[in-house]
Formats: C-alpha cells, structure tokens, sequence
C-alpha cells in the first residue's frame, strides 16, 4: 500500500483570487507579517502496490492528464509506504 | 521571511465527492490500482518575520479562524525558512 501526495498550485505569473481573498481576510483579521498567500490543491492518493518506481510513473501521467493543468499550474508529488 | 504550508483537508469520516470524482476519471483512464482519492487544498504563506514561535502560534489560530472550517476539515502545517 502506498500513499502519494500530490501537490498543484498555480503557476507564479497567475493570479490567484482565492490566495488574495484570504490575505484580505487575514489582513481585516490584524496579522500584519503577511506577504502573499497562494492556495493550491493536494491530492491524496492510496495505492493497492508496492511497485513504487511503476506508482511514480502513473502518478505522474496521471497529474499531467488529470490532476493538473500544465498550462496554469505547476505539480509536485511525495509517495509514502511500501 | 518565513514561509508555510497549510493542509487542510476533509475530515475522514466526511465524503468527498471532488475525490470521488477524480477517482472515477482515473478509473475510466484504466489506472486500476487506485484505492482511494481525497482532494484537500495547502495554503502557502509568505511571512515578512524571522519569528518562527510567534509564526507558529498565529498560523494555528488562523488556520482554525480562516483557512480550516474545525467541523469538517483537519488541518496540519510546516513552517520553512528563518
């Protein structure tokens, strides 16, 4: 059983309204150190193998095809377990 | 300057159909070995302090006033940088 966490944020040149909500939010909230927010996605995956170099090929097609948009986003991905 | 991530994820006991979603795509594409997927979101922090104890304390209060809703979703973060 392995698990993969997969990572998706926004490429840095894209503006993220969801990060600028939220620094607004904390900023009305009176914390003053903060410089940018950026909200991304994580997808966790479970996995029925213990193939961790097949699992890292599948994940990641799979965040190429599916879980990511190349376009505007960037991905990274971590697999645990055995 | 600091930098933090932010996990916040549904609760496990809470469905998700965002996860299911995605499984089921993933499935159609024929990746037979994927048992489950949880989609969350990591909200990352940029902070203009060098104060790592304070930095910790405020990012906890504000995960659970703003980033985090307690009732359904589970939150944990790492803190980068000095």
């Amino acid at each position: 059983m392995l698990e993969a966490n997969v990572y998706v944020r926004l490429k840095k040149t894209i503006t993220d309204p969801q990060g600028l909500a939220i620094k607004h939010a904390l900023d009305s909230l009176d914390y003053k150190d903060i410089e940018q927010v950026r909200v991304g996605k994580v997808i966790t995956l479970r996995l029925d193998t213990k193939d961790k170099k097949t699992a890292t090929r599948q994940i990641d097609e799979m965040s190429k095809k599916v879980l990511a948009n190349p376009i505007i986003e960037d991905y990274s991905f971590d697999i645990k377990g055995e």
